[in-house]
């Protein structure tokens, strides 16, 4: 049992976002947790469409993110997120909005981020026939106090959920 | 202690949404059980930003609120939802969704609800001041089998809310 809280995932396309809150979504399930996950394509397909890629339109997408995280953590789900959400000031007013937020930042150099390339999207922002591309023409804004900060380039997928336990733990979240 | 559910008001401008969910609202907090609104006001705010009244956005918006309120639902939380939703298939569309789903019509003459005009919106839609207004220049299609159909012009608010206890109780969500 858990009172809720939201896990906040933040940092470059490719940075692993994704895979940890997968894995975490999957830890919380196995101990029978309430959990849900919003991640990049339930984002996409559920609440933003109409949007792009301005810093408005960006903001107001992590903004509705923030809002159904905090429905679903008052209501004592776990509720994960995963997107790049570049701004740290749209982050903090998620954060001031929810009160129970952990901040994971998963910090890696662009370069291994691009060398990853899961999805193609660096080659084609190189390319240019994608705009406003976070960490290549437009700003990533680094966390400045994040509770987590898992350097995936350098730790195993392991280890940075081990961080994240201890964290939610040290919080007592969990 | 309730599984969750949602209550989806759907019903013409004026027609009694708002008021009859703001008072179900108060009933299931007078009980602690765990409730949110997702009326007018919290969607254009929240979710809706961006959309307009074309048929396509309407869709989108209301698709939208779904997508929250079986977040909502499916993790034991009441959901209200008070919203036009003109359109039968979307409606349907999120009970398939949902499944917990109790559907109340507030069914009122157009002309009640235009003399009743609270928001000033009918004067200013038959003005032409306001395009694709439901019931005046847009379709609104009735409910063929709501849960609950409450008659706002001739029953009063007490009565409405007990169609609506009842109707709750006999599908075991209470």
């Amino acid at each position: 049992m858990s009172k809720g809280f939201t896990l906040w995932f933040t940092g470059l396309s490719g940075s692993g976002k994704s895979t940890l809150a997968e894995r975490m979504l999957a830890e919380f399930r196995e101990r029978r947790l309430k959990v849900e996950i919003l991640d990049g394509d339930v984002i996409r397909t559920n609440l933003s469409k109409g949007l792009g890629f301005s810093k408005e339109d960006r903001d107001t997408n992590i903004r509705r993110v923030g809002f159904v995280a905090d429905l679903l953590t008052r209501n004592e789900v776990i509720c994960i997120c995963a997107c790049i959400s570049p701004y740290r000031s749209i982050r903090d007013e998620n954060r001031a909005l929810i009160g129970r937020f952990v901040e994971v930042w998963t910090k890696c150099p662009i370069e291994v981020c691009e060398q990853r390339d899961v999805k193609g999207l660096y080659a084609k922002a190189r390319a240019g026939a994608l705009k406003g591309f976070t960490g290549i023409d437009d700003p990533y804004e680094e966390p400045a106090a994040a509770e987590v900060v898992c350097e995936t380039d350098r730790e195993s997928v392991d280890e940075s959920v081990a961080k994240i336990f201890a964290a939610i733990r040290r919080l007592g979240y969990l």
